[in-house]
């Protein structure tokens, strides 16, 4: 039987946050760098900021930092805000998942691959 | 305070099911019309249908169920099983929510609308 299928959450209707934007948030955590999240997306700089914009409005904290622009065009990281609210994302999607084991192994056996 | 954000549920890496898709089978559900859903959610009878493809592919069973054309250009419905992942589908993304009902009301402490 195939591994049932992952779920991911979108929060708001708006999507405050969903699972690109939670990643996105992720790597530049790791990298301290929009330009290699955007990169390791598959996405544009201006793109990575329009999201990390749209992030910054949606929450009343800030939750990624720019730091001053220099040769390599500055560096990003998240605020304790930030870091806190990714964390608490990933640890609704754990528990959303596991709310629902049962009907995702139900689904799984009605999908094609 | 603000009421807390919806969540809604994406099924899978690409996504066998979302809000999207499952209000797209909503309203062939109630219209038996694929054009009258596309029209509802703003998109075009070849997107809707684009999609409606990709759901039945999807899943082992066929889904929607196309009705031989007329001039309106035929109708569309449910099958037994696409009924029942539907109803599914709406009851996992009940249950996740309920599972994350505090950690939602701590989000929206945190959204600035």
């Amino acid at each position: 039987m195939p591994e049932p299928p992952r779920i991911r959450l979108l929060i708001g209707d708006t999507v405050a946050l969903g699972p690109g934007k939670a990643k996105l948030l992720d790597i530049i955590d790791k990298t301290g760098s929009i330009s290699a999240a955007a990169r390791e997306m598959g996405m544009s700089y201006r793109k990575a900021w329009g999201l990390i914009d749209n992030i910054n409005n949606d929450f009343l904290e800030p939750i990624v930092i720019k730091t001053a622009g220099g040769k390599g065009g500055g560096g990003a990281f998240l605020s304790d805000d930030g870091i806190e609210i990714l964390n608490k994302y990933l640890e609704m999607e754990k528990k959303a998942t596991q709310s629902i084991t049962s009907d995702l192994k139900w689904f799984s056996e009605r999908l094609s691959k």
